[in-house]
Formats: C-alpha cells, structure tokens, sequence
C-alpha cells in the first residue's frame, strides 16, 4: 500500500453503507413488502417491478427511504392489480419508517478513525452524502459523527458538478482531494473523473442502482475495511 | 418608506409564495382529496385530519410536496376506515405529483427586480428556501432564476441557527443582512430574531403551520408586491 500523490489536504466521506449500514435496513423493508404482497406474485416479480417503479420515479423523488416508500406503496397497488386492502398500505409505510429510523450506528472502528484523523489536525474533513435532506440530517444525528467534520454536505446526486463545487467551496484543488466511500459509481468514479483520489470500501450490500463493473486506476486504492485508512493517512 | 439601516450587504430572498405561487397547489391537491374522499367524510373533517397527519409526520418527512403526498395517503386510508381502494390512492399520488411538477412560474415584476439588483452589483443575492432539495432544485430550474442568485441554500427548516450559519458562511454580520420573504414565521421572525432587518410581502395563500398573528417591529418593512422593493433598496 502507497500513500496517495500528493498528499490529500480534503477528505470526504460517504455516508450511507461506508459510514453506517443503510442498505440492509431497505432490503428488511423490501422483504416486508414481499410478504405483504404473497398472495399477487412472487417475490422476484415484486423486487423487479419494484425497482422499474424506483427508477421511473427518481426525477421527482430522487434517492432515499422516502422516495423508497413511495415507491413501495405504487408497487403494492399496481402488482395487486388494484386488490391489496387499503389498510395493507399502512403497514407498508409502517415498514418504510423503520428505514427512515435506522440506528446509523458507526461500522466498528468509524468513530476512533475518525477522532484520529481530526486529531491530526492535517486535513479538511468533510461528510459528503446524497439523498432526503431531513432523513440524511436525521441519520448523521444519531449517528454521533458530525463533531468530526468540518463540514457536512446532502446533495439530491452525487455528480461530477458536485464533486468539483465541493473542492472549490473548500478551497482545494482536486488533485488534494480525496474521496472515500463504497459506491464504486457514485463515490469513485466521479471523483477519478475530476482528478481526485479515491479509496474504495466496499459494503455487504449494494443497491442494483449503484453497481458498476469493477474497474482499477492509478488515483483508486482498494481498503476491506475503514480503520485501514489510518494505515495509509 | 425608508430604506432598512444599515444598508444591506446580503439579501436573501424567501422562495415559495415569494418568487413563484406554491400554495395554491397545495390547495388544488387538497380539493382533489376531498373530491376523492367525499362517499366517507366532508371535507372539513379530511382537511383537519390531514392537518394533523402532516403534523405528526413533520420529524420524519419534514416540509415538501412528498412529504404531502405520503400525508394525503395515510389520511385516505384513515378517513374511509380502510375502504377506500388501493386504486383510489394511486390517483391520490398523480394529484400530489402536480404538485411537485407545479410551473414555478415568477410572479409578476420578479424576474426584472431580481435583474436590476444583481446588475446594480451592490448586494450578495442568496435564494433561501426550505423543503425537500430535489422538490426545491426541480423547481429552481423550471423557474429560471438561479442566474440571478450568488449561492443558492436549501435547508430542511428555516431555524435561526440557519439564519446565523447563512450569515457567517457569506461573510456577512446579521445587521447587514436583510431577508425577504411571505412567511412572517419561517422568513420575517428568525431573521429578525438574529438582528437581522427583514421585508415582508404576504402572499395570497398562507398554509395554517406558517400563520403567526401580525406584529411590527423596527426592523422590518411591509410591502404588497415584489417590484416595490426597488424603491427601497
């Protein structure tokens, strides 16, 4: 393992599924919606119709557990063909909030990681997520990490614009900047694409949305798990 | 009238029922639910019940026409006991989609003040918006006046701790700080609350969760159309 070049003076750091796990908690409700729903298909045809709803609806109600919900209650209906019980959508919103409450408890080693890096003092430490402004807020709460970042940025996606309107609010080129997470699509590759460095953490879970065919790059560094960061920072 | 004193370095201006009419698609979505709701309840009993759903709901899905739409559904089921068909709450979701997909379109005199207070470059110009950000980013765009602005802040709730925090990051001290906005809540009493001086131009439409009794206050200023704020500024 090799530092980055040159040395980063920005960190930023994904949140959902590199910070915390979040993508289990929608796969739980996804199988709630899969036992509610039993009786009109099976569960591969709901997750399939599922996700093209998903998909359809992401330029009104872009990405996280609301739209996520959303999406779930026109799946019950339209898989139903009109049949589910009206009541039975209660308890799909129901299942839906218990994405929106998710713990955000750290990954083991976050929190001490993170102590340490800020505790250097060498670098600017930004947390940089994308989805529902109020449940992002909502999550970082709970989770007890935002003492560690000098700034905390939601953005609706996570796009190349982004990526480079966050080096120039702090100030630093993108050639300083280096950007972690496990989003091989929406973490890494838009940030290589500016001229950052990224480290890829992968998760246990990946939203279909976000997978893209593995790939290597002179700026990428591939890490198992977050503590290792301190290995090579 | 007066100008504020002292004279203004920053302005921020209030988006919805101030640069463009939100409310009153809010209103026309309400009517549609109780049209569709009518064989179960009179439509004052659907309005309050709603009034109290989104309420309750507010710490999860915070303001925003999603946020709107997930009420109108929980309030459908819960006002026909559960008899309303499924298919039914679909056409609730296309209601509260106009909404969402509402013009933005600038109220009269917006564009050209906007255009002449940028051109006179004497002032920091910041559009100031809370609610969802996709929802609030869609409608920025369809309304074409984010050229006009400096920076653009979409926050989850109008707090003083927002007003303080868009003060410091423009560099600006509240008592240079002038907002602009319809709500006296969410706009006017914040700003003031920080020493800020504010402008306040009431709207036609004003939903019950940002009514507040009327007050005066040395550092606020009471106009009836946008176009007036050149003879002050």
């Amino acid at each position: 393992m090799h530092t980055p070049t040159p040395t980063p003076q920005l960190i930023a750091f994904d949140a959902d599924d590199t910070l915390w796990d979040n993508e289990s908690f929608f796969r739980q409700a996804e199988h709630d919606l899969c036992t509610v729903l039993s009786a009109y298909a099976d569960a591969t045809t709901v997750i399939d119709e599922l996700y093209k709803i998903e998909v359809s609806n992401m330029a009104d109600y872009g990405y996280g557990a609301i739209a996520f919900i959303m999406s779930m209650i026109e799946n019950a209906v339209k898989v139903s063909k009109g049949k589910i019980p009206s009541e039975a959508i209660l308890r799909i919103i129901e299942s839906g909030r218990n994405v929106l409450h998710m713990p955000a408890t750290p990954y083991p080693g976050v929190t001490d990681t993170l102590r340490q890096l800020k505790d250097s003092g060498r670098y600017q430490l930004v947390l940089f997520t994308k989805g529902e402004l109020l449940t992002q807020e909502n999550k970082i709460a709970r989770s007890g990490l935002a003492g560690f970042f000098d700034r905390v940025l939601i953005v609706s996606d996570k796009t190349e614009q982004e990526y480079r309107s966050l080096c120039t609010t702090s100030g630093i080129a993108p050639a300083r900047f280096l950007m972690v997470g496990n989003s091989l699509k929406s973490d890494i590759l838009p940030a290589l694409n500016i001229g950052a460095s990224a480290i890829h953490i992968p998760s246990a879970h990946t939203w279909q949305h976000e997978v893209i065919a593995p790939f290597t790059h002179p700026r990428l560094i591939h890490l198992t798990t977050f503590p290792q960061l301190l290995t090579i920072l």
